[in-house]
């Protein structure tokens, strides 16, 4: 299967997405970057001290960006949205702060995971402290159908790392079977960010239903590049190792892939490496090797892309604006992120 | 500072009282049961199976008899009460998962803990599962005010969580540290639990903060009386062992209150032992005959009496009937356990 080579110009609006994106939601954020400090207080300093380290370390705040960008698309004017996404940032930091407990992981945006400084009976406290802060924080909007949206989204974010770490060892793991992972722990959030920016604006008209699929989908797609990124090169832009999926024995879909389409000795090779842990030196070249020789890492870039373009049709009931423009320009970023 | 010796009568009282509390919520509480059995499903057959070793080890289901009891207290005579009670069972059964992770323990009312049977990592993300699945339960009444208390009650439970990290290795914490951290962590889920059952019922005069005040104070004395328990021959009874608490290097009230009425020799004990956690076989029957010398534990029981006659007058708003003489009862027994 070949992979579609980006054009020039592809690349460089990819490039340009988020920058143009922040430029349209830039004074939301920082309200919402307000909030988030201003909530994230307690009397117990080691809850800000904590919470800050990773809320302040760097991330792209993509997720309450979506919340803003979509109650903009709407025609939104109040203050919810603000508040909303402060809730979505916060759910997102507390399961970073568990997952990197679960997982055992020292780094996470280039600098060391809150497990390694503070220890992980704080990061898991901390991260519950997140979460009942996120939902205090939605409470006070009293739009019970946001809150619907957003703690269906905490359970099968939950269900779907559950469902992870059950057939994280497993090698035969299908396709279907690790999109139901994914859409479940990436996916829920993205897709709930995105559709509350709608609920708070009482769209009428389908924009409701068309934010929460674009949202899925360019989940779905972020987290497949993701899945690519950790075995090439690039996986230094996400401030972690190339190959910390491999090493924690993680089935993402180049594994998958490389499984479905090896021989006898390769799938014997991800039995040993993945679904026993026996990993010696020069494993992870082994496994890179196996990868390009079936292209699994192309083509998970390329189901990434089936994904971002089903993102960008669901913008399709908006009439166009700078906004809906930034929104379809963040999918090529998702994407292209990748070369 | 004396011991007042409970009367043979008191004690009977407190022994029935659970008994006569049950009976009068049985039918309800059924309820809660089968709505809690139904709301732990998920297709990832790993979250019924852990939540419900835990789930059905035979706890009292103390927290959510509460809300059953002080809505049966108000005349409610909805349904909501039902799903908000199994809310609170979820809520506290997320707690203990992560407790149990936090403090490493292997046993929990007399089994093994979910952690030794499917890990850490599991036990982490099931607990997030069964907190997100709260929230949509409690979503699903529709009670704004019932969402508001219980989003707190989240977040001030993982606080307290976090405070008592803080403060754990300190020998030096005060009376008033500690009793701010089992406020938190312990008392704010019996306050939340029996304040909404007033919520649902709309009542008006006083009696929400009556009940918020009664569970409050009752979940002060039922966790100074488990600290007590914890260093007596008792603590079998809850299913753990003697002494849990001094090798966790866990500083609670017996301990406070020895490290303040001891010399400079004794606090150096305390300073070795939970401080520097630097133990040696013996410590633990020193720690006891300290406490002994300086009656620590029943002076922690008689604090506990205190909080109890609080909660008991807390109830004076109600008129007579059955199941305000129940609750008041459950005072005893949270009390009188420690006989």
């Amino acid at each position: 299967m070949g992979v579609v080579i980006p054009l020039e110009s592809d690349r460089k609006n990819a490039q340009n997405a988020v920058a143009e994106l922040q430029a349209l939601v830039a004074s939301e954020m920082e309200q919402v970057n307000d909030f988030i400090r201003k909530r994230m207080e307690s009397d117990v300093p080691m809850i800000p001290d904590l919470a800050g380290h990773l809320i302040a370390s760097g991330g792209k705040r993509l997720r309450p960006m979506l919340t803003i960008a979509s109650a903009q698309l709407c025609g939104y004017e109040g203050m919810d949205h603000v508040k909303l996404a402060a809730t979505v940032e916060f759910m997102h930091t507390a399961t970073l702060l568990h997952d990197d407990v679960v997982d055992e992981s020292d780094m996470r945006r280039g600098q060391e995971t809150a497990r390694l400084v503070w220890g992980n009976q704080a990061s898991v406290l901390v991260g519950d402290f997140l979460l009942g802060r996120a939902f205090q924080m939605m409470v006070e909007t009293k739009s019970l159908r946001a809150l619907e949206i957003l703690s269906n989204a905490a359970a099968v974010i939950a269900e779907g790392e559950v469902l992870q770490l059950a057939v994280a060892k497993d090698t035969a793991t299908t396709e279907d079977a690790y999109l139901k992972v994914i859409t479940a722990k990436t996916a829920a959030l993205f897709s709930a960010a995105a559709e509350i920016g709608a609920v708070v604006s009482n769209t009428q008209n389908g924009e409701e239903a068309a934010l929460e699929s674009y949202g899925k989908n360019l989940g779905i797609a972020f987290q497949l590049v993701d899945d690519a990124l950790d075995y090439t090169g690039k996986a230094s832009a996400l401030g972690k190792n190339v190959g910390d999926d491999f090493r924690e024995g993680k089935i993402t879909l180049p594994v998958v892939l490389a499984f479905r389409r090896g021989d006898e000795e390769e799938r014997n090779f991800w039995r040993r490496t993945l679904q026993e842990s026996n990993q010696e030196d020069g494993d992870l070249e082994t496994a890179l090797a196996i990868m390009e020789k079936h292209t699994t890492i192309a083509d998970t870039v390329q189901r990434a892309r089936h994904y971002g373009e089903m993102a960008r049709d669901a913008l399709g009931v908006f009439p166009d604006s700078p906004i809906k423009s930034a929104l379809s320009h963040l999918v090529d970023f998702c994407i292209e992120r990748a070369h």
